[in-house]
C-alpha cells in the first residue's frame, strides 16, 4: 500500500491524516498551531510530526508525498501570499518550504476552503459528480471549485472566494472583507442571526425563538417546530443563497453544489429553501445542477489535502 | 505549413478562415447559412466550401482538422442540444458529424462564444495573459471563460452564460430567456437603449439625444461630446457591468477580461466607467484584473475554432 498525509491547517490546531492512495482515512491526530512570533514554528512542527508518524507506522518508503490546505490565497505553485490566522505576514512558496523540511517529500498545497472541496470531490458528496462548487457555511462563507477533477485556483489564489461575491450593493453595513454587501453577510451563520434578529425586530409576533439566545443552529430548530416567524428567516436566508448559487451556476455551470460547514448541519431542512429560490433565479441551461449536502464533516480538509499529493 | 479551418455559424451566414497552425489566418470567406428544412443543409454545406478550399489551395496533405463555433450550448464531447437560429431542434454530435462529412477529418465543436472567447486567447487581446474572461456586449451579453488555455463549457455547455445571470432580483420586465434581471437587461446594446430612455424621461434636461435616435452608439457619442445625461447613463451602464464582472471575478479569479461585441466599438471611453464600479465591488484579491477591448473583431469566431482544432 502507498500513502500520502493530508495536511490541514487551522489557526488554533493542524489536523493531520494519513490516507492510503486509494482515499482510506487510516490514522487521524492534531497539534496545536504554534502562532507566536510569526508563526515560524508552524511548518517545523508540521514536518516532526509527518516524519514521527512514518517512523511509527514504518513505512518509509511508501509515502508518495503531503498535501497542506492553508487558510489564506495559495496559487497553483504553491505561493501562499498571507495567512493572518497564521500570523504569516510574508508571501513565499509553501509547498517548497515543507518539502525542504520533508527532506524533498513531494508537497503541494491549496487554500484550505478549495482543498476541502476536493476531498468531497475524491471521497464525500461530490464523488459522482463531474464539475463541483463547495460552499461552506460557517461564520462566514467560503468556497471551492473543482473542474476537470482539480481545484480552479485562479490567478490570485482567489478563485472560488464566493463569500465575497457582492450581491447587494447597496448593502450599508462593512463586511469584514472591507466592501459592503458580500453574500456572506447574509447566507452564513453570523448572516442567519442577522436576518433573524431584523425578523425579530419587524413585529411582536410570538416565536420560540423570542426565548432563547439567537444562533444559527436556535433558527434551524424552530423552523424544523414550525415556528412562523423563523421558518421566515429560512425562507430568506434561502433566497440570498439559492440566487448566489444562481449567479455562480451561470458562471461555471456545474454539476452539483456541496454544501459543508457549520450552517449545513442543521440537516436536509436546508435544501428545499434554497433550492426553490436556485430554480427561480438560474438561467434554463443551468438550472438542473444539484444541491446537497457535505459529507465528510471536519475529514474533507486532510481528504483534499491528501487527493492533491495523490493526483499529481 | 500546416493548415486548420476555423468556422464560425451564425443564423444568416458561415464565416469560414484558412489559418495556419501557428495562428495566421491565410483566407477568410462566407457562405449563406440555409436554415430551410431544419437547417439539414447547414453542415453539408460546410463541408463542400471546405473541401472545395483544400483542392483549390492544393492542400491535401496539410490539414490537420476544422473546429467549428455555433450558437447553441455544446458540451465538451461537441454535443450541441439545439440550435433555434440554425432551426436544429434535435441533440446530437455535431463534431462526429461533420467529420463523417469531411471523410473523418479531425472536428472539435463549441459554442459561439466560447470559441470567440478562444480565439482572443490564443491571438486576441488575451494573448499575453492567463486565465481570461470574454465578454460580448452585444444586442445580448455572451461570455466564455478560458481556464489554463481552455473553453470551460461546463456541464450542459452553458458555462461562461453570463448575460444570464441575474443580478437584479426584483426587476419586473422579463428577460428573452424567461428569467428577470439578467445582466444583459442592462449591460448591452439594448440595455444601454433603455437606461438611456428612463434617463430621458426622468427630467426635461437638454441632451443631444433628445434629437436623435436612440442607439447605444448614439449615446456613447454623446459621452465623448460631454453630454452631461449621457454620462450620467454610461455611468449606470458602468455600474451594471462593472459589478457584473466583480462578481464573476469572484467565482473564476481571471487575470483578464476582454470585452468585444458592438457596444465595445465606442473605444477606450467604455473603460473607465467600468473599471471604477469593478474595483468598488470586487473582493480585494481579485481586484487586479485588467479589463481590456477585444482586438479580433469578427474574426475572433473563426480563430477560436481552428484553435479548437490546433490545441487537441
Amino acid at each position: 500500500m502507498k500513502y500520502a498525509f493530508g495536511i490541514d491547517v487551522g489557526g488554533t490546531s493542524v489536523k493531520l491524516g494519513l490516507v492510503s492512495t486509494d482515499g482510506e482515512l487510516l490514522d487521524k491526530w492534531e497539534i496545536p498551531t504554534r502562532t507566536e512570533d510569526g508563526g515560524k514554528n508552524v511548518l517545523p512542527d508540521i514536518a516532526s510530526a509527518v516524519k514521527a508518524k512514518i517512523k511509527e507506522k514504518g513505512i518509509e518508503g511508501d509515502v508518495i508525498g503531503a498535501g497542506i490546505g492553508l487558510p489564506g490565497p495559495v496559487d497553483e505553485d504553491g505561493v501562499i501570499r498571507k495567512a493572518v490566522n497564521l500570523h504569516w505576514e510574508r508571501t513565499f512558496n509553501v509547498a517548497e518550504e515543507l518539502s525542504e523540511l520533508l527532506d524533498g517529500m513531494k508537497v503541494r498545497a491549496g487554500n484550505d476552503a478549495n482543498v476541502a472541496a476536493l476531498g468531497e470531490f475524491w471521497q464525500g458528496a461530490g464523488k459522482d459528480y463531474g464539475d463541483m462548487v463547495m460552499v461552506t457555511l460557517g461564520t462566514g462563507v467560503g468556497g471551492g471549485i473543482i473542474h476537470n477533477g482539480k481545484i480552479m485556483a485562479g490567478v490570485t489564489g482567489a478563485g472560488g472566494e464566493i463569500g465575497h461575491l457582492c450581491i447587494m450593493p447597496d448593502e450599508k453595513i462593512k463586511c469584514n472583507c472591507g466592501n459592503s454587501g458580500c453574500l456572506e453577510q447574509y447566507a452564513s451563520a453570523t448572516g442567519m442571526v442577522r436576518l433573524t434578529k431584523e425578523e425579530l425586530e419587524a413585529s411582536d409576533e410570538e416565536s420560540e425563538l423570542r426565548h432563547m439566545e439567537i444562533t444559527a443552529k436556535n433558527t434551524w430548530d424552530a423552523v424544523k417546530h414550525g415556528d412562523a416567524l423563523a421558518i421566515r428567516v429560512a425562507e430568506k436566508f434561502g433566497f440570498y443563497l439559492g440566487w448566489g448559487l444562481s449567479i455562480i451556476a451561470g458562471v461555471v455551470n456545474p454539476e452539483v453544489f456541496v454544501l459543508g460547514g457549520g450552517v449545513s448541519k442543521c440537516g436536509d431542512i436546508l435544501l428545499p429553501f434554497v433550492e426553490r429560490h436556485f430554480e427561480e433565479h438560474a438561467f434554463h441551461a443551468c438550472r438542473d445542477a444539484k444541491i446537497v449536502r457535505a459529507t465528510l464533516g471536519n475529514n474533507a480538509g486532510i481528504m483534499g489535502a491528501a487527493r492533491l499529493a495523490v493526483d499529481d
